[in-house]
């Protein structure tokens, strides 16, 4: 559990080639891909540990509250994520400054129902405050999407604020009609903003 | 992975046992619990390997398509779930006729956000029709509902259709105004009938 296995990545990089892009050419204008992302700065990957070090959790502290993660504590996630199986953190990287610019989570649960099915859940969108209005957002968000289908999943859900519905109804997301809402109960004292 | 595991929960059946139901006593009346449901022909356990024979994929299918899913293809699912941790699947049980009557799935899940927090999800709600108006729902709720409270999540969600909200806010889970949308991209043919 310490740094050294580091060049480690969260899941298998290679899960991020070929995804299927085609499908959603309508979306993306101009044309942009993980494994071709228009800049040549940009980098897609699988989380690391080393994020830690890039500024990961200070981007995560733009979605909502992060508070006072330790490395240990970090690395402690990161390895009860790796164990479980099925949490595919992905980031993009200003390689010019190795700092990660954009995050989103797909998270993949095992079903019975619909023949011992597998689901996906998309979480923790963010995109760094600069570098918004780029297509960086649906390029993450399509991403994990595409990963998801090619993995099998037979649907992926997120939920989201109001003012986000038309950012994920351009890149294929639904509200289905009598069947869109997402309900919650909170234990903690409220965090200041928790959008997801 | 053969049944003679079969004596294994998925989970541990002690994480059922006092959990905070007086938190809840507003929303149940007569007041019953999982460990004294009202009625002595009532169990409320972790799933086990067995219940493949006693209707938990009947009574599934009264919620969505379940497909046929033979003995081994459920005994793996049952095993990538325990493995991976975090699958709390209940049930109740008709200890008269040993047929699984009601059911309800606590998905726990690993964040960095809010101090590298757990949080949750309730999923596979279900009660046999024939038993149902009689809090049974309601208990297998609040059953893995107060389970995640115990667990430490932060937070609890589910997705629901509109004609069950008021069912779900009887027990405490609210649609946060602005923030409540559940919204999501199918990759199957659309199954005939699928509420979560
Ligand atoms: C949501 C977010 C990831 C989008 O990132 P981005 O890189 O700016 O997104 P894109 O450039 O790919 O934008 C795609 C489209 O969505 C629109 N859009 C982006 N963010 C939006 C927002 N907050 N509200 C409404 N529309 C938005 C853009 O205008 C653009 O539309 P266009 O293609 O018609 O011009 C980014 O705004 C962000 O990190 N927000 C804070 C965290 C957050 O709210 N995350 C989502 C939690 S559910
Ligand atoms: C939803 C379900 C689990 C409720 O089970 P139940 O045992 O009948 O529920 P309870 O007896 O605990 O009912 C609790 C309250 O909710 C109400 N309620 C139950 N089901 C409801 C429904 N479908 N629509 C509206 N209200 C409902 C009851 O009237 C009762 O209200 P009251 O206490 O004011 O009298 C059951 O109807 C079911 O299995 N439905 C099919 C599967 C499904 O839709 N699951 C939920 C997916 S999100």
């Amino acid at each position: 559990m310490s740094s050294s296995e580091g060049d480690n990545y969260l899941f298998d990089p290679e899960l991020l080639k070929n995804l299927d892009w085609n499908s959603m050419n309508y979306a993306v204008s101009p044309f942009i891909t993980n494994e071709d992302p228009g800049e040549s700065w940009l980098l897609i990957r699988p989380l690391k540990i080393e994020d830690y070090d890039k500024g990961y959790l200070q981007l995560l502290s733009q979605l909502t509250s992060v508070g006072n993660v330790s490395r240990s504590d970090f690395e402690k996630q990161y390895w009860n994520m790796k164990k479980a199986g099925g949490y595919y953190v992905t980031v993009i990287v200003d390689t010019r400054n190795n700092q990660i610019i954009g995050a989103s989570t797909l998270i993949t649960e095992f079903k019975f129902i619909h023949n011992c099915s597998l689901r996906a859940r998309l979480e923790d969108v963010v995109v760094n405050n600069t570098y918004r209005g780029k297509q960086l957002g649906k390029l993450i968000v399509l991403t994990v999407s595409l990963l998801a289908k090619k993995l099998g999943c037979y649907k992926m859900s997120l939920d989201c604020k109001d003012s986000l519905i038309p950012f994920y109804k351009s890149i294929g997301y639904k509200c289905e009609p009598g069947n869109a809402n997402s309900m919650m109960v909170r234990y903690d004292a409220p965090k200041a903003d928790s959008p997801s």
